[in-house]
């Protein structure tokens, strides 16, 4: 697990520990999802600076001043988003300043800008709008170049600074980007560059894949962290040094250690999907693909055309949802059908090649199976799916059962995933 | 704002305050967006209960434990989420039990159970799994109907909770709609009753929706709730009364003045999708469909094929991404694609028309469109889109610019939607 964090709250540790509070009670309603927290995260992470705690908490006076305390107690920086706004709900100001006994006090600038801002859009500034100028007393502000809420940043007491921006995304992004990162660079002592890259892997599941790795994983820089999520699991590597080339060098080697464990499994690494990969590889070779879906209905497809520029070598596809679809559109031979079924591996083998006839193209990918929740047997369960694959050289199938606990969507997105990772492997051997 | 949470902390506020813990160094890292916390929270507002805090640590045991007991001196119930894996950065299980000095025992049944699923995937459990059978003396364990690890709702101390569950989001949220929200029912003074019914329009932004409403948001009890996301806008009715039957009461007329007010745009209720709705109408009026993808690949046929029951009236279609493929496969007129280009009405026309004889299907519905990054013109920007739709009796085509602000996955998905709500606005007006 990436240790960003340390194991002890200790003095050492305070030196340049950040917190984050998100303030807003539509993130505890559930309305929203809290992309602040995860922007600010990966700003934090990617200077070096230490980030062990988030909190939420809603549009509430006494909780929002509380938490604030607390905070301040145990951490260096506050970096709060929301409630800078000029509705009665947004109390963040007034929470710090009581926080911290400190009287509001207008600022003038800040009132200027407020009033040009409103006569820009021609429209008159709601009364409203002036408590946005109110900051504690004492506090610098900081700009917003696009929207009304001014940011704050404040040394309420020694040792403790609390940066306030706005809500909006856009804005805080803005203002933390252009001024709270400048002030976090020139005010805290970043020694170390914190540098990551992560591998991904597929057809293998994470206990498996941590079990192969052993004792690497327990490295302390870098250090080693599996994530899982449906059909994929990466292994993030992280090292901390003072600059990114020693941070690289420090990488590399253990790098090199998981590709060679896990060579089998490994499709690309950091923004790489197994779509991207795909597409890419067909790229390099010239080659052009087709596919027929049935139980996926059209998500390789999908998943294929999400890859901007996969129309060099995605010709199309067809969705063959209905056995007689299956024949009439793609050929499949009727008594093929009836005899091993629509889900069999002869049948799957039959779809690649004739799609790939159809479409004239190099590749042809074919996924046939039972997503379920009805429509299984004890022969053929749910979740039972046989991928076809086919070229110039080799017409292929593969039998995969991915259980019948799994979803429909899951057993979908797992036959997507797998049918890619079959055109990888197959074109791997091939070259 | 919706104030689920109120003013002041007092023993009143502790008997029903529950808090969300995420532990996960990843989130920490910013290399994910807390889902979890986001579902969690829609869930405890559904079934009124207050939630007033959400806090994300790291996979750090002295961290993740200090967390749990300031939370069990001033909440009743802490629902956890993540660390229950098998991996050494689990460590969810180990923290709890040394929050409250207890020690782990072994579980046989989960250890049985976490056999039997490894047999199923004729994949041999490795050792450090066995790590997942462990949890805290006296805990209840939640079975983990698709994943390995259990969950645990455990009561360290009297008048505290804790319930912690996976961080796989789809298990997470499995375990907590067939377990835990039956607990947090059963266990919990929950006086009154909160019921909510989500009305879902497509078609119209959340601030004309808002507005054509006007007053009516206004309201107290039932309170509306405005929520936007990508092509859909949801209101949500939450009424608060002694039964379900006053909830009902409340909601009803309400619920009859929004329908009044946007019913051009109301597509369906609470659980229904655009494709559940059309895939729905389409079994009553015993009519299939069969479709014609280029610039979506493939999502429109997995949005349909997505509902369960969807091969009864889903025939199939064709992914038509380069010209000579619409051409060749489909017999879209080469000399029409010259003259007025892949995206125009006539392709759409045509695409529709075909598919739909091609399959001998009731409806056709086709999609050509620029989904960019790159491929936009003067005449043709990115974003333009034409969907075509036909049925024994019409023939038609309309045109949408999606704007080339928005990322070609945002075009992809408005497209699948705008092209449902065609169809289903097509229907309706046929019968």
């Amino acid at each position: 697990m990436t240790e960003l964090v340390s194991n002890q709250l200790n003095s050492k540790d305070k030196e340049n520990s950040v917190e984050i509070l998100c303030i807003g009670s539509e993130l505890l309603l559930g309305s929203i999802l809290n992309s602040n927290a995860k922007w600010l995260a990966e700003q934090l992470a990617s200077i070096g600076l230490e980030h062990f705690r988030q909190t939420v908490v809603g549009d509430n006076l006494e909780r929002i001043k509380q938490t604030i305390q607390e905070i301040s107690n145990r951490s260096r920086i506050l970096i709060t988003t929301g409630g800078l706004g000029p509705t009665p709900d947004d109390l963040t100001t007034e929470a710090i300043a009581t926080a911290f006994n400190t009287r509001l006090v207008e600022s003038k600038e800040i009132l200027i800008d407020l009033e040009e801002k409103y006569k820009l859009s021609s429209e008159k500034m709601p009364t409203i709008n002036k408590t946005q100028a109110l900051h504690p007393e004492g506090a610098d502000l900081i700009q917003n170049p696009t929207g009304t809420a001014p940011g704050i940043i404040w040394d309420p007491k020694p040792g403790f600074t609390i940066i306030s921006l706005p809500g909006v995304p856009s804005e805080m992004e803005k203002m933390f980007s252009i001024n709270a990162i400048n002030w976090l660079k020139s005010n805290l002592l970043i020694k170390d560059v914190i540098m990551s890259k992560t591998l991904k892997f597929t057809g293998i599941s994470e206990s498996s894949l941590a079990e192969k790795v052993g004792d690497i994983m327990s490295g302390e820089n870098p250090t080693i962290a599996p994530y899982a999520s449906l059909g994929e699991v990466k292994l993030r590597i992280t090292a901390k040094a003072k600059n990114h080339r020693d941070a690289k060098k420090l990488i590399m080697p253990i790098e090199t250690k998981l590709l060679k464990i896990g060579k089998k499994f490994y499709f690309g690494s950091n923004d790489e999907t197994l779509a991207s990969v795909v597409i890419k590889s067909l790229k390099e070779h010239s080659e052009t693909i087709s596919i027929a879906e049935s139980c996926t209905g059209g998500a390789l497809g999908a998943a294929l055309t999400s890859i901007p520029g996969a129309s060099d070598v995605f010709l199309g596809g067809v969705i063959v949802y209905s056995n007689w679809i299956k024949h009439h559109f793609l050929g499949v031979p009727l008594d093929m059908l009836e005899r091993n079924g629509a889900v069999s591996s002869s049948v799957a083998k039959e779809m690649a090649k004739r799609v790939r006839e159809k479409f004239q193209t190099d590749w042809g990918l074919a996924i046939t199976g039972i997503a379920g929740p009805a429509g299984g047997t004890q022969d053929k369960p749910v979740g039972l799916v046989h991928f076809g694959i086919a070229s110039q050289s080799i017409i292929k199938s593969i039998q995969v059962n991915f259980s019948s606990h799994k979803t429909r969507e899951e057993i979908q997105q797992l036959s997507v995933i797998r049918s890619l990772d079959l055109l990888r492997l197959f074109m791997h051997n091939q070259s």
